[in-house]
């Protein structure tokens, strides 16, 4: 059976997810819609697919399955729309930049008994895969620590930071939900620390731009999240985690694995400095698992809760900052 | 403009092949030709090409180029055959098994005027690539020694080995080509050891499974080449080139990159045990290389040239190791 | 000139110091001085040095320098007493487990024109001295973010809990002053969380096991500190520097270099997991940095002064425990 | 019970030994000998030994054992002296550059039931002994093959090559030693190749500074080894042992563990670049391991006919060079 697809929204994010549709046995590209012709244009040119309207795609009996990949503030709707028709959904993290609309939308989604799977593709990264196999392996034991360090090659431009709700809320996010993933247990408590030190004009649109934060489980568990808008050496991605019988990490991703040694000592290449270069694995396994969820009539591996659950942490610690104390996470959900 | 392609011969290496010319834009796989039908179905249904015989697409006016990928002892005749009708030629290593077949073959194209490109898929790997643009760089000055480790995961069938010619000609003529392109000068001498150590049908069958090469330049340049059929660990492939300024290498290609830490130490995967995984990024270069030299008229990278000469270091290597001695090219070509 | 030393208390780390002391010349070891007459002996067998009480140190005239490796709460009256009657006074940290303690003590130096030196061994590490140094060159621009990994092997004893002031006190002090010295500039806020993982009975003795610290100063520079008493894999000392042109860190330091690779992957030593092996280079590069402060009449690069502020963040970090929120420096300065 | 020692010879290896025989217990410096004066008094005032002649040693009865340290041409007669009135002999390799003379001293050696350790200090490297525990574990399986690369940083002065007996007597020696070690077997066939690259001035003076050695012992394992006289990034010792379960290899051993990143990639030190500084603990434990035989009235670990053996290597590395084929080990011994 192959699982037919339309693709909401032709940027950058919807023409990876068109070549992972693309390159999967077992699913096809039938329309790709988009207010700008000519993005829409060039996937139905690569991939051979109908472009559409959304409207168009909702009444489509030939679409199975949408890939939401419009702006943030559509998300919601789009969920609730396309559930409501019995699509299956798959939608680009976050689902919405307030809490209590995600809230509304889990709601809806529950009463339309739909399908949706958040983007969360770090989970699907091979090597991070790999850590959280060790894990169940218990070759960890059990899990204490996990430590998460996560920096962008450089600040996106300012009007995104305005659109994305800040740092914790569209870079961190990520990396709390590697943290509950790689916990395996709910944060409690969350305490974070926040500074402008790259890009003054990132402070003044009221943003941070490197961050830490702790995130406490009831158990005691900790996880550290430690992030930067700027890295020179690349997209650095690294997780670890502790445990009672030792230690998993997953090394960084580099351009290449050339070392020159000379008089000066080793060199070798920086990190691969663009998200979807890294994850270009990730975003493929992603969709594939999206479609596996959706063949079998099993659980997407992750849902609208877990967006919910990350978003609620960028809450509590853009709380923590703000005013200097440790938050529990009851007091934003 | 498309380059329009014919494949002949739809086994292993075919696919491969078929694969990279489906995923490079700029060109179009047109026909495959195998004598086992689902074989070539499978592919036909795959990229949507015809099935032809090969007399089909010898008389195919629209196909500008074939990838030969059948058995070794057909390569010569259809290199032959297609530059004289006028397709651009990319042929699977060896050219022949014979030296002096290569040499005809060598004649034959060029009064054909043919242009063909050898699979030496090595020098597209991105790494090696690496390795070879820090000597352009002069990161390591005039290159004095090159080390190349190359270890088969596992010895192939008994069958395959009587067909390949044996060690030096099927596996390390890989090798002979990568230190031919990492001294930058031609090989005047050779010494080579052999031995049969992983498994004694290979003795029988007149072959060996564990060598090392010496190779010298006439201005004293040196190459080490140590191969073997078994390496449990994976397919391990090293080189490694020291200069008058520094040293240049490649590091191998894991599995993933998750490392274990307990009481016992560190783990970490094995190599990538499959040379068509290891090299995936490699084929898909080659390809993209003979593609843009035919569109743009140059010269291939690697040459009928480049075929024949690897092959005169194997037959040295192999005379080296009856004759217990040093041989000189010259007493082979 | 060679500068006379004493050594006050012959248990391991007084044994470390007569070792640095007897390999360094210029210095010399003339007494030990320890309650236990046999460990007192054994240093006296192995180094020539007399046996003496603290008493007759005190009033020897051919003693110029004394290193107190004796318990802890001895540790202020020693340094008050021997820079009363003018030696140079090596101590190990921390000065004392009061703040009020340790500032009475920093007067009463100041008063007697005291030269004092604190233990704080890792700023001696070879490898830590590099990434400082890396720092110092401008390699990394201005210093932005800290990260300091530090697990001990296993707990110490529950007795020895109970008079080390507990985890901040005597395990994560070391980690405040490294953040103190690779940030260069004071911390001004601290948040801390704590949690018991590996042992109840260190939660019973009212300690904790597991904790994490996020420091920040004035300028907003952060370093992020996480600590456990159990890392199976031996002793983790990892620092890393994040600045505005790039980073700088140190790798572990291994029981040795080998790897076997087999069909399970590649296996590397553990962690060396014992802190006098780990940082064997230190010790010996911090007795020499004392005697050349003296030697050179400048000061030394660990005062007392350094020693209060790394109590103080101790002391921060437990009240922010304690009360689950950010705590400012000077609330217990 | 003590071990009393005479060593022969004050300069830098001198010095080496004296510093490793001062610093184990159970081993006691009584004497040393050199005809330059100061450097005999700068070590009998750092360790406290009498200044004496050679001569005298030979007659003194509180000397047991004597650690010759003298120009190799010198070598044999001492250690035939010493055997003779009964003293333990370590000798620094080689013990001569004539295989017939080292024949003879072995001769020598028998009559006098004398004890004789030659100086391979790489056999004591802890790292290469962890590669030697691994293959004796069995970890690798069946030895096959013996990879070694060993680089010196730069080429000694004009006048120690006309001294030493070219590379393979002075440098390749070493290595021929280490892969008897590691190959577990002695080697039948030798085949090298050499070059002058670094320096014409060492071709003038009839010797090679670039070589290339494969070995082969009758079962058909091999060794091979890498040799030059200029590495720019330090002193290169890497051993790789591969087998039929599995390869070991030590990592090389470099100034410090300090990386940096920035947008040009990860920077790391140079190699040490000394053999003393690289072989420390080498030189420390090969004295250990002396001291140990004798008072355990053992063999020693590495004998003279160790000596021979390695030389014998290298004369017929130099014979294959010379001729331009396979020489068996058989034809010069």
């Amino acid at each position: 059976m192959t699982l037919k697809f339309a693709i909401l929204g032709a940027g950058r994010i919807g023409q990876v997810h068109a070549r992972a549709v693309g390159s999967i046995p077992g699913a096809k590209l039938v329309a790709i819609a988009d207010p700008v012709a000519a993005a829409a244009e060039k996937i139905k040119d690569t991939y051979g697919c109908d472009v559409r309207t959304i409207d168009q795609i909702e009444a489509s009996a030939d679409v199975d399955a949408v890939v939401i990949c419009t702006p943030t503030d559509t998300h919601a709707d789009l969920i609730e729309r396309f559930t409501k028709v019995g699509k299956a959904v798959f939608c680009e993290k976050p689902v919405d930049l307030s809490l209590a609309r995600v809230q509304a939308c889990l709601k809806a989604v529950a009463a339309n008994k739909g399908k949706v799977m958040v983007g969360f593709n770090r989970r699907f990264d091979p090597d991070f895969m790999g850590v959280k196999a060790a894990i169940e392996r218990v070759d960890v034991g059990d899990v204490e620590m996990v430590t998460i360090t996560s920096r962008d090659p450089g600040a996106p431009p300012a009007d995104y930071i305005t659109r994305s709700g800040g740092i914790f809320r569209d870079m961190t996010i990520h990396d709390f939900d590697m943290a509950r993933w790689l916990l395996g247990e709910e944060v409690e408590t969350v305490s974070a620390m926040a500074s402008v030190l790259t890009d003054a004009k990132i402070g003044e649109l009221g943003d941070y731009d490197s961050v830490n934060v702790i995130l406490r489980t009831a158990t005691g568990k900790q996880a550290v999240i430690t992030n930067t808008r700027r890295a020179t050496y690349g997209y650095d991605q690294r997780i670890e985690v502790l445990g009672s019988k030792g230690m998993a990490y997953a090394e960084n991703t580099t351009e290449n694995r050339v070392v020159v040694a000379d008089k000066d000592g080793y060199r070798s290449a920086p990190l691969l400095n663009f998200f979807m270069t890294r994850y270009v694995a990730a975003y493929a396994n992603e969709i594939a698992a999206f479609i596996d969820a959706v063949n079998t009539g099993t659980e997407t591996p992750t849902t609208t809760q877990d967006g919910l659950l990350a978003l609620a942490l960028a809450e509590a610690a853009l709380k923590s900052v703000k005013e200097g104390r440790v938050v529990k996470v009851s007091e934003v959900l």
